[in-house]
Formats: C-alpha cells, sequence, structure tokens
C-alpha cells in the first residue's frame, strides 16, 4: 500500500508507528521483567501462527518490540494492520 | 573486560561473535520456521531467568539472534560467555 493509505490506517492501531519508510509496522511493549516480556512474546507469536502471519519480535528485560511487514510484497499489508490490533488486544 | 581477552573467551564457544567493539556478544541460530525459533527463544529465556543473567533475544520466521551483555558494566564480563555457552547447549 501506498504510505499515506498506511498512515490513515495507523489510526487503528494506538501506540504502533510506521517505520523504514512506511514499510514496517511497529510497536514496543514495557513490562515490569524478563519473564513476563517473553510471555506476551509467545502470546505475539501464538496468535501469528494461528493466522499464518509472522512478526520479527525483538525482547529482553522489560520490554517486547513486535514488527509487522508482508514479505512478499516487501512492505504492508492490510493484514498487517490487523495482526496489530490483535497484537493490542492481547495486553 | 578488554577487546583481547574477549576475543581469546570467544573460542570457547562456536558460533558466536562479537559486535559493537567487543561489547557484545551474538549468535543466530536458523530453523524451519516460526514456531522451532519461538521455542527454541523460551528456552533461552528460562535459561536465562535460572542464572538471572538475560539477553535480548530477536525471533521470526526461521530464526532467533541472541545478544549478551553486562549491562552494569556496559560491556562484556565471563558470564557472558558461560551463558553464551549454556544456549549452544540448548541446541
Amino acid at each position: 500500500m501506498e504510505a499515506d493509505e498506511a498512515t490513515t490506517l495507523l489510526a487503528a492501531v494506538p501506540g504502533w508507528e510506521l517505520t523504514g519508510e512506511a514499510r514496517r509496522l511497529r510497536r514496543t511493549f514495557v513490562f515490569t521483567d524478563f519473564m513476563q516480556a517473553q510471555a506476551f512474546a509467545v502470546r505475539v507469536g501464538e496468535t501469528a501462527e494461528e493466522e499464518n502471519h509472522h512478526p520479527d519480535i525483538s525482547y529482553g528485560w522489560g520490554y517486547c518490540t513486535v514488527v509487522f511487514y508482508t514479505h512478499k510484497i516487501g512492505g504492508l499489508h492490510q493484514n498487517d494492520f490487523i495482526m496489530a490490533a490483535r497484537v493490542n488486544g492481547l495486553l
């Protein structure tokens, strides 16, 4: 999709930001220790597996960052925003 | 520790590399799908929790990257290499 369309859809997924010239959708979640961050990463991963649309996940002590994009188009698809909304629902 | 000491210890942890001016210890592990990568990340995390020495972990479809360093010294400590060896043992 075009960058302006991505910007419009972004309003539907609070907390997420566009990166990489609007080709990536990213959010960092904050936690109070390592295991909570890991537990969240796993919930994100299980949701991704159900939908067969997998993010890149980074986590460590107190944080978990999730990045969605659609590999086959090298950028963002509506599905990435749907997944971001589902991840927000895991909080 | 000094960079030359880190280089010496590196020989004890096959597959790991020094990054960030020898202040980080990193290895990327390759898998055949997302869930295997996530399962490995969780095993690494559980080991880290046992030792109370937590890495930064990044994973996605087919890969898991683990980075150790010691926050309070802003660089590498012998414990980082011990953890790297333990992670190698999880394979």
